[in-house]
């Protein structure tokens, strides 16, 4: 039977003439179709970014075969490569702390089949939303977290997380500082919404600085989590009109929505290798 | 024959009961119509805001008689108040310095009827844009600016727009900090556009750091001018999506549509009297 | 002990000079202060529009007092009126078939403490989604739909919601049509999600519509159900940006996110009381 | 000399696997350097589409041979091709007839060298904007239109047009219907501007239209002219929220930024060469 499979590269390196011919020649060679190409160059950094998507229905190599075959193309061209397939579906890892909205919004998108992910826990440093991972009968954790803790708790967290072949976190209103070995396991791998408009109201309490501020906007970010706080790569950013009438708790429920669905959308480029990372920037593939 | 005209009241003062009741007794009683009236309170601030529109079709007062015949409204209530009728036409000077694109669409809309203001003068630090404004056939003033004649110029321009009885000034991509006497001869009537969704990127250059930062969305803000640059209150902001294919240049390009869009919103605002500034916060009564 | 409830009216009515002086009258005669105010003129059609809110908090009056008062004012001016109070929440019945993101939308907002209602109970034509309310504890009630006892089973429904003392049915992707003895029973208080920027792409399959005639641009409407099959007047539209790249089953998936936003934006508005009808459109008093 | 030229290829066929490789073999078996390639699959139609962009610093062919040295992979692949040259600017005729925003706009993009074409003509049927015109040097040409004499004078432009080498024809506000020859000696290349959001209110007077209605949004469309008014393919539209403030005469004035902005940007992405017509829909290369 012919496998319905679809094969993903994303890759960059230092931009020279040929490349695209060379990588489609691999893929032509094992008679594979190639349903989408994207290929963008970065004049000023020299740099060569491509996005293909192959269909392996006839293709002839096996998936395990592809990455070491692709070797020698990839040592030529200094190429940095990330190879996925759509069968090999990712595992999500849920962070959230008492805030509903991000969380329920993710839970109905995958029970209705939107998200192609598994989501084999939820984690939190509170009780509150137990019930509602409850309700979708997905495993609840709870790392109370205390200044004296945080290290230890951290460790615990990261070695559930490998127990469970957790691909990505996801930090769905997590109201707590990712530690850096949190990061170094997971680079570009933990997902953040930041509820502003980055950079503007960086920090703390950002609806209070953009009421204070008087701004006619507010927005939300979803970035990679680094170890600058608040400074990760930008995945997704979206607005909304605020006027003189909202007052701090009308920008936080508007803003509610503006972060859910940054959120997802980010989450959604994420899980199907749409995001490729380079130099604190990213580069989205619609 | 009765008159056609409108006149607006713009008013605030500390919140309590029956002021809505006292101002349009005050209108009732003299047979003007209300055409249109936005009250809001801030319950925080204890602040009155209102804002009323009245057909002088019927009105028993003379323009010339309302606002003496409102002082003890006003004193009662500790109220300022602003009136304007739309008979009267707003004198506005456009300040430029090379860039041509908020100009043209200022001078475009004024041609086609839309924007009710007497245009009497252009001002500019460099004779880029004489040939636009001899174009439209609007007097052009060329004000050389430098670092040793910065201050006399500028007490030069407020005399020639003294003399011109200007009321409003418009930074129309203006490329140079207005001076405190300026502002203080034009209290919340100096607006700039800045390029950029403040508070994000103020000061040089704002679509560079945009691009450095790697954002997925620009802007561009209008704001009244304060002593303190880019902090004057907001009148108006929008955005515009941009993608990892956008270079500086392809920034740059597509922000003069914000930036000319958002001045002229911001600018048909005030000359409709529709912006109240309270507290280096506006409120648009859209 | 001071009530702390709201009062809010809507009024409309032929215009005349001193209506705002006369309603704003009765309600500092009684001590009310007045939050809220926004009038609005139709000029074409004289008519005047008005949406005042006061606090109750010395009002001389009560609750059940006011409309009965407001008689002779109302008779004077020929004025429709619609008194209301925060304090008497919203009976809201949601009607689903299988689709299941605006139930949970609605469900999270409210268990969020964001829609200030009740929710007592769920209907729908199949049992798909009876999972989904049993896991937020709201009765669900099934009524399947034939073509024979269409009629039957909507008088069923219709004994229901009064039993149950519904004040708004809200149609969260309920497929079926609303027979005309429900609408009558609930005129302009039934709000229906339609998955396209009515009046483009009206009756079944929109998104296979728009994907036809390629749009660059999908987007859905919040109307009242009335006779007449996506006619009704609209509260909230909003639209979102697509591309080539978008098959048929990537604008239903887009979409999704359109409904279950412009939905709960509508209903936000009905809620608060903030949308009044007249003339088959909406006035939204935001 | 190397040049600096950058050739466009445009291109769609029926699919198959190894079409990108085949058309990048050519590029890069005569030295040329791809800097942008987009490619899409129309799995219901079966058919590929790209969209190439590569440097001729050190192309070994001269752009005049290009063309015929692709014919054989063309023949092979049945492909459509439609070749460009950065070096050869368009050549683009203007149409209007009273509404000036549309020409200021693209005149003032033009002078600020935003548009890199040439503007060598302006066709009117009314003398209206024969000053805007000559203020910025560029040929007005009047051809006033009767039912007698519509035929006739659209020969005559037909004439004109030839003359003068012009590419595309650009209807910024010419309210006119086009007749059938022009439209099959310019075919995809008549771009028209629609004072509404596609397919809602066709035909005369959307603004009316949309305000009857009651819409809570406003459209303008931007799409190439074929013999079905208002029916071509969609190339770029907008949006705009209006409210129960907005009359007809604000819907029209609001109207007007959407339609300059939305026919500058369909204009810019045709002269670059991104925009590829497929079967009555766009699709657009951004």
């Amino acid at each position: 039977m012919p496998s319905t499979d679809i094969a993903t590269l994303l890759i960059h390196c230092p931009d020279r003439p040929g490349l695209v011919h060379d990588v489609t020649g691999f893929i032509s060679s094992h008679q594979g179709n190639i349903i989408d190409l994207q290929q963008h160059i970065d004049a000023e950094q020299n740099a060569f970014f491509m996005r293909l998507e192959w269909s392996m229905e006839n293709f002839t190599l096996d998936n395990e075969e592809i990455e070491s075959r692709l070797q020698p193309l990839a040592r030529r061209h200094q190429m940095q490569m990330s190879l996925t397939f759509a069968s090999r579906r990712k595992r999500i890892a849920l962070f959230v702390t008492k805030e509903n909205h991000c969380l329920y919004d993710l839970l109905a998108r995958h029970e209705a089949g939107e998200l192609p992910v598994d989501l084999p826990l939820i984690v939190s440093n509170h009780e509150t939303l137990r019930p509602a991972a409850e309700r979708f009968g997905i495993p609840f954790h709870h790392f109370p977290i205390t200044k004296e803790n945080k290290l230890e708790q951290e460790q615990a967290m990261i070695a559930l997380l490998k127990q469970e072949r957790i691909d990505t976190v996801v930090l769905a209103k997590y109201m707590q500082i990712i530690g850096k070995a949190m990061i170094a396991e997971f680079p570009n791998r933990i997902l953040n919404i930041h509820h502003s408009f980055l950079p503007a109201f960086v920090g703390a309490k950002p609806y209070h600085q953009a009421f204070q501020r008087g701004v006619k906007i507010i927005g939300a970010t979803s970035h990679y989590v680094t170890a600058d706080l608040d400074e990760g790569p930008i995945i997704h950013q979206d607005v909304m009109r605020v006027s003189h009438e909202d007052e701090v708790a009308d920008l936080v429920r508007l803003g509610r929505d503006l972060e859910k669905n940054v959120l997802a959308k980010a989450l959604w480029w994420h899980v199907r290798d749409r995001v490729l990372v380079f130099k604190n920037k990213t580069l989205v593939f619609d």
